[in-house]
């Protein structure tokens, strides 16, 4: 299974972790594979300074099986950005997973109408929700605050820390349940997984949901 | 209070969560920043292919408050680079926090000697378990399972995804409790951190022992 992991300026670091589940993952599931991908192949700064390179530009990115948009305070530009709402679009047959607020640069590229969706829900007292912000941007889009939500081709995933687990489940739902589980302990996660999984609703659609 | 992050070839991308956890911290307690650093400026090539820009080499970096020494595959060679390993002796006066397998480059240096200390305990069937590797390999290190160990100026945290655990914790320990737990709910991380701590002994170690 092949991901391509979105860069675009700004995105927060953390959710690089998601990243790190997939390439932890080889371990045990040696198909897994990965490259990133931004409009043009190169350096992204990412938020406060990190900077990542590009595998691929837009034009030239193979085709993978998963989409991965990540979040961060980049987001919001992102989100306006005609070049990058074009790529989604044109790769709306592709299958994604949206990280914290990388489900809002999908609502903004429309790949989220008639859908359950969630996004980042908890914030510091200065800050917008994105869950808000979903819901009063989108109103086809049906927000709910959940660790994730899986709508078969898509599943947007809940804030930031979460995108490890939205990443295990992927996993555990699309590769191997049983080598997931495995990752998921020698990535000494698994008591974190499990505590998360009983705090927020997972929110599961499949079948005519999906088609959506 | 500065950061700064090496990079040698063959880090986990995982670890880099940690960096993440530093950037958004920042939203809480803005005089948080980080640097990367690595043999010489320029792109470093993770585990699996990520590539990542090192702001600065050895010889240019400038003081910080903590040096944070990441894991992964490439940690054997790692403490094996007379480069790397003058580096980090050259900086013994600089607070360090490894995570997962970068305990084992901190031993190579021989930072570790006559302190308890915490690397990666879980492991495949295939692989070597680095805690068992510290204790064969370094008889002057107390090596012991643990969510972290704190020696004061040295932390050496457990593996992967403890790596979250690892800066809140210092965060928590060095700059502001409240802070740090409003920046683990904002995580949307608080329910797994507690879980965390409930399932592998957090190891303290102050005063006359850090100075040990």
């Amino acid at each position: 299974m092949k991901f391509a992991f979105l860069l675009y300026p700004g995105v927060e670091p953390i959710d690089l972790a998601a990243l790190g589940v997939v390439s932890m993952g080889r371990r045990l599931m040696p198909a897994l594979s990965y490259l990133t991908v931004a409009a043009a192949p190169g350096l992204q700064t990412l938020a406060n300074g990190l900077r990542v390179a590009a595998d691929t530009g837009f034009d030239d990115c193979p085709p993978v099986d998963w989409l991965i948009v990540p979040g961060g305070p980049g987001w919001s530009a992102a989100a306006e950005d005609p070049a990058l709402l074009d790529f989604l679009r044109a790769r709306a047959a592709t299958p994604m997973v949206s990280l914290c607020t990388g489900a809002m640069i999908l609502a903004a590229a429309g790949l989220l109408d008639g859908r359950v969706a969630t996004t980042k829900c908890q914030v510091t007292a200065a800050e917008d929700s994105p869950l808000d912000l979903l819901a009063e941007r989108h109103p086809r889009v049906e927000a709910r605050p959940a660790l994730l939500v899986d709508e078969g081709q898509l599943i947007t995933g809940g804030g930031v820390g979460l995108c490890i687990d939205t990443l295990l489940y992927l996993l555990a739902t699309r590769v191997d349940a049983a080598k997931t589980e495995e990752l998921a302990r020698i990535l000494e996660y698994g008591a974190a997984a499990q505590a998360n999984r009983a705090r927020l609703d997972t929110v599961v659609r499949s079948g005519a949901a999906a088609g959506g």
